[in-house]
């Protein structure tokens, strides 16, 4: 993989980490891969090694790995149950290391910084990449620099300060931050692997390989996935193109892309038709993990889905909170609520249209809910109290409840 | 597996998972097995399924699972080289679905209750123990009860409360509690769990069991873990006599089971030379999720711990934080205070004692340090501010720092 490209355009251009923009369209580049037959190779051990030939690294190096990836695919019985629902799964990918599917896209960006020789990596974050990024730059003695918001939580800002990055917290606007952040690692050498990073996005792919094999070699009819930046959705659709261009697959899973109605810029362009995605200036969601206004992926997840037949989907908080408990309350599975826009989107689909009985569908948890516990705040928690000497008559009470 | 034994008296009982306890000694039952060979699946899907053989089930509920287990085995390079270890290993428990050990514990509990036809399930908890139960009760749609202390923290509390358990909060000693729950669930009909329960320290030897095939089917030769109530450390050493037993190993690893010194009545008792754990009545530790005077496996730890020749050792909460710090800075590896105790452990032992550089370390990381965040207030933290308008100038002046 010595190219990147842009799907707007169509031109290639040399891979440069720190200008990963098309210098006509102003879109995010992605890597651009040689025509060849490539394999799969489940009998190897490590995640990452299983999908080599569909990455753009010559080798995988073990010493930069935390244990990323193989997270367990895990099937919703009571759900399907209770909800009528055909075969659905949960893809849990807040059992990374870091507790959130950035680190796929961050394993990535550290393998291909170390094999360049490249010894200052960066970040802007909201939350979830800051830590990712604190933690792989940490295992790989790189100089890491993450900025982040200055109304980031205090529990994102130690998950992140704990591995002792070059931690900066910046006034001012994110959009214009992210952006700015380029300029600034050309000028100071770090490479910034932000939400679209290219290397990234390769790295997200990794999540819909490890799919097909659990599935036992098939594509899911549906995968839904929250959508902030466009970056895990555009790893996600490309894994499976891949698949169908070597073979693997016939046909494609449909796309579902839920954003909350609070911050949904992308399903605002789709649903009124635009190729472009327009900056919103308000935004209001307790999935804070998928609000951004100024999606820089959003324009390439616009001509994605909608040349594979998917859907960019809004849901409500209300609609967000609900099923977080029903994931919780059903299937044991906390997680945080921009992931909860998963199964949300489901139940709105649902309602709608008919599923197949048997169309096998996955919802992607992007992040583990202690991440975010302060969104519990609001939701009524039914939690009693008494002396151990009352305790007898307590659970007595309490026993058919 | 119909029998449960006592180590000390040396009698077995017929199965009762309402009673665990050695109605002569008082000490908590372990699970028998009749004689015979048993083997290793490795080639199977799901972890319990490869190692069925030496499980307490006739088979594995793939229904109940949540996708614990298989978690990594990673090594640490940068420590190894910084403090001159021999190959240094993490196996990270809390990439497990509630993210600490308890999950391979909890699994094992529902799946026999469930077997058994058993409807109602409970634990006695400070915390880690209480969101699993309350998550893997959900997922088997059993009744759940909670009891944790009064002032446990909501971060915990939280993260079971999501999975609406019947949940209670009990004023009290918490010592007086664990032991009452038994009489209160053989009244009520409720399998309370505990952190003893001979099922959950039967889902502990799966932690050694992965670490065996992890090493390419070898013992590691030092195991290092956090030591409370005392189920984990005598559910590893079971794993690894299973494995002598069946020739599948030659020789055991050396068992280092670590206490913070605010709360170290094993340690005490090891040291001292006592056969007998007494309970103690002040703690002081930031290692919270150990912090147990009255340790109910204590006794049995003692005994196990000194016939296969390992020591028990506390450790500061100086070199506690100390430890979590290297841990997260060179590894990115972000643990729990507890959990960091066995780095802390390690580098007191390599002090003393010469380790021979083929020597195997494997250090168990039994939570992730999100769910103890509060832990870090009292940490230096290195966080910088600016505005976007002088993020150039910060970034030129922290280049070299």
């Amino acid at each position: 993989m010595e190219h990147l490209e842009c799907l707007f355009c169509q031109k290639a251009y040399p891979l440069n980490l720190f200008q990963p923009f098309c210098p006509v369209c102003q879109e995010p580049l992605l890597c651009h891969y040689p025509e060849r037959k490539r394999n799969l190779h489940p009998e190897r051990e490590a995640s990452s090694e299983m999908f080599i030939e569909f990455l753009p690294l010559e080798k995988f190096d073990p010493e930069l790995r935390l244990g990323e990836g193989q997270t367990p695919l895990v099937e919703l019985h009571r759900i399907e149950k209770e909800f009528k629902l055909p075969p659905l799964f949960a893809k849990n990918e807040s059992l990374n290391p870091t507790f959130s599917f950035k680190d796929r896209g961050t394993v990535m960006a550290v393998q291909k910084a170390v094999s360049l020789g490249i010894e200052r990596m960066g970040t802007v974050s909201t939350g979830n990449m800051a830590s990712s990024t604190a933690a792989y730059g940490a295992k790989a003695g790189l100089k890491t620099f993450v900025l982040v918001k200055e109304d980031i939580s205090t529990e994102k800002l130690l998950a992140a300060a704990i591995h002792n990055p070059v931690l900066i917290s910046v006034k001012g606007d994110y959009g214009e931050l992210f952006y700015r952040s380029f300029a600034l690692g050309r000028k100071f050498n770090i490479y910034f692997a932000n939400s679209v990073d290219p290397l990234r996005i390769e790295g997200y792919k990794v999540i819909g390989y490890e799919i097909f094999l659990q599935l036992h070699h098939r594509a899911p009819d549906f995968v839904l996935v929250p959508v902030s930046s466009g970056g895990h959705l555009i790893g996600l659709m490309r894994s499976f193109l891949d698949l169908e261009k070597q073979g693997y697959i016939s046909s494609m899973p449909t796309f579902i892309g839920i954003q909350a109605e609070g911050c949904s810029p992308i399903a605002e362009a789709f649903s009124s038709g635009k190729t472009h995605v327009l900056r919103i200036f308000k935004t209001k969601t307790i999935a804070h993990a998928i609000s951004n206004p100024d999606p820089p992926g959003g324009n390439i997840v616009l001509k994605m889905i909608r040349e594979s037949g998917g859907v960019i989907l809004p849901v409500s908080d209300a609609e967000i909170l609900n099923a977080q408990r029903i994931l919780a309350e059903y299937e044991g599975l906390f997680c945080m609520p921009a992931s909860a826009t998963t199964l949300a989107g489901l139940l709105k689909l649902s309602a709608k249209m008919k599923l197949k009985p048997d169309a096998h569908i996955v919802l992607i948890i992007t992040g583990g809910g202690m991440k975010a516990i302060k969104s519990l705040d609001s939701v009524k928690r039914n939690i009693h109290t008494c002396a151990i000497t009352t305790l007898e008559e307590k659970i007595g009470k309490l026993l058919d409840t």
